[in-house]
């Protein structure tokens, strides 16, 4: 029995409030309009922006909201306009999406989409400025276009990658953000050479995605570098070689990997976030070809700051945005990667949760305990 | 008849105090040591650096010396171990060198010899710490290890370009320094493709040859700023299409570019030097792929300074040193590609002395008249 054009009643977790335990509530879930999909989500996982939003600290709260951007799923029902997508597809939710038309679409370089960017304001979907959520008439927020955390959820079809059906939605779940993210900032953006070094700052889920991608590229040294050493023995599944705690130095950490390293690491990628460590990691990186990438994502009001004699030395800094991957065009071809075994994302999978247990998946992330914790819809 | 291994006597223009005009004097040569050749210099040019550490302003002076460094010649003869030179052929000095074993050399990334990168306080051989010129028994420093401003000079075997004989010295040795920074600032390292917009900042010598290489690299605008807008007419002949005087507006310069072209350009080149400038030619690239090249060498204590989301929005920084070239692997194409009149050169000298009248070059040079000068060394 088809529902395409029906509204569909199904159980979704709601945040009412800001950094309150989110609420399994009977929500109503529109049809999808024009370019739009809706996509019964199977597994779900959480990343840590699900959470800077819900704590909405630094930014206009905007409540009640459905959170969630890490998933996997199959297209229930497409809206007008839809072509390539078709009832039964296996598909992942991207948090930024790709119109295929715009400029950076039309870019080899860029996956930026003027369309579809990534935007943490929007509460509606791009058609009509209205939510396809709501209980008892009243309007619930979308989250990043995604809103993954409901068993039903419509999207722009821009931002839905269409994958192997074969693929396993409870692993492959977790390329739609971080693991991509990270991966992507190794293997599309700093690029390291096989035999070469790499550093890693902040070895959290989008770092270790970072060290996978510098495994992947048969790095000789991984240098993973972190304020917290008890992640340093779960580092080595990732590939990390040697440790840096900044804290056990008295002089500045990119000195400490100058002189472990001969003058410097051949590639650095910085995902922590924290301005310092974005410097750090640009300063670390050899002189003659040296490539720093950044990745996390910094307070408002930073400011990168140093000397341009370290660029005129032959050095280059980079930011990334999604690992570079276009998320129609790209994110399939990762999940292939997965399929043939050569892209490891089961060890980011620490702990998995019944949907009805998913403020569960909330503490162990605020506890800092394990990488990703998948939350199993139909269970 | 043959003066290897003797000493020769010949003129030389002689900078006895920082500041003061050059005196033309006889001085004595010392033959090539080992891995050293002997040079007859046919033809130098004047550039910038040369002014900047004859005024000796913000450097510790060196004096007696003798400066130059943009020039071509033909080698005299040559000390122990130089396989790769012999005496008749056409070569280029150049600042900095190329060992072609250091890991600098063995990278196809680098051009930052570990062995004879640039230095600016040395006055002697590397071999043994000594000069090879002196008058009178009094020691005469070298600068940058070429000292083209005699007739007869001595550099290590390693700062020298082998060029083909049929190449017009007094054209192509303005490849031995600015040209080659400007045109492979562009074509080596900012990489425009067909079609795409340039800017260059500061239209000297350096950022007319960076447009050069924009030009010939098929870009459809290049976008020319300066403070001086007396430059903009000459500028159109090495390809600008618009000029912006950051004088001319009150709002950045980074900005005025941007509404120019729809976001911003694809790619930039810095060649002035000015800490703000290399900020605005950061800052003007187009988000998704815009990629700035910094040349400009800066001040000794100045920061550069941005917000960390201009390179999270896919910006590339990066900097370069002598146009990425690697002197002796590299400079030869360049000068083959002028040859097929791939590149324009003739353009770029605007004047030219004879050997006696080589404080007329200063004069050119600080009275901002012109590109470059060339001195004849036998006229």
């Amino acid at each position: 029995m088809s529902n395409a054009g029906q509204v569909i009643k199904c159980k979704a977790a709601v945040a009412w409030e800001a950094g309150k335990p989110l609420s399994i509530e009977e929500v109503e879930v529109a049809p999808p309009q024009k370019h739009e999909v809706r996509v019964k989500i199977l597994f779900t996982s959480l990343c840590h922006t699900d959470v800077y939003f819900w704590e909405a600290k630094g930014q206009n709260p905007l409540f009640p909201r459905i959170f969630g951007h890490e998933a996997g799923g199959v297209v229930e029902s497409v809206g007008e306009g839809v072509t390539d997508l078709k009832p039964g597809d296996h598909v992942l939710p991207i948090f930024t999406g790709e119109c295929k038309e715009c400029p950076h679409c039309l870019s080899e370089e860029s996956n930026m989409c003027d369309l579809l960017r990534i935007n943490t304001d929007r509460g509606g979907m791009i058609h009509d400025g209205k939510p396809r959520f709501s209980k008892d008439g009243k309007a619930i927020y979308h989250f990043l276009g995604t809103s993954t955390f409901s068993e039903y959820t419509v999207l722009h079809a821009g931002q839905v990658a269409k994958i192997n059906p074969e693929a396993p939605l409870d692993k492959v779940c977790v390329l739609s953000c971080g693991m991509s993210t990270g991966f992507g900032a190794t293997v599309n953006v700093a690029k390291p050479k096989k035999g070469q070094s790499v550093a890693v700052f902040g070895l959290g889920a989008v770092g270790l995605a970072a060290a996978e991608g510098a495994r992947v590229s048969g790095a000789s040294r991984i240098i993973g570098i972190d304020l917290n050493p008890n992640r340093f023995e779960e580092a080595k599944k990732f590939g990390c070689t040697e440790f840096v705690n900044p804290k056990d130095h008295d002089k500045p950490v990119q000195e400490v990997i100058a002189a472990m390293t001969g003058g410097g690491v051949d590639r650095s990628v910085e995902c922590t976030g924290s301005i310092q460590a974005m410097i750090s990691a640009f300063e670390c990186v050899h002189d003659g070809w040296g490539v720093a990438v950044l990745v996390g994502v910094p307070s408002k009001d930073d400011a990168f700051k140093t000397s341009p004699v370290n660029f005129l030395n032959e050095r280059t800094l980079k930011g990334t945005f999604f690992g570079n991957y276009k998320p129609r065009s790209d994110i399939p071809g990762v999940v292939e990667k997965y399929m043939k075994k050569e892209l490891e994302l089961d060890k980011f999978i620490t702990h998995s949760v019944p949907f009805a247990e998913i403020n569960k998946a909330f503490d162990y992330m605020l506890a800092g305990e394990g990488l990703r914790c998948v939350v199993r819809m139909d269970a």
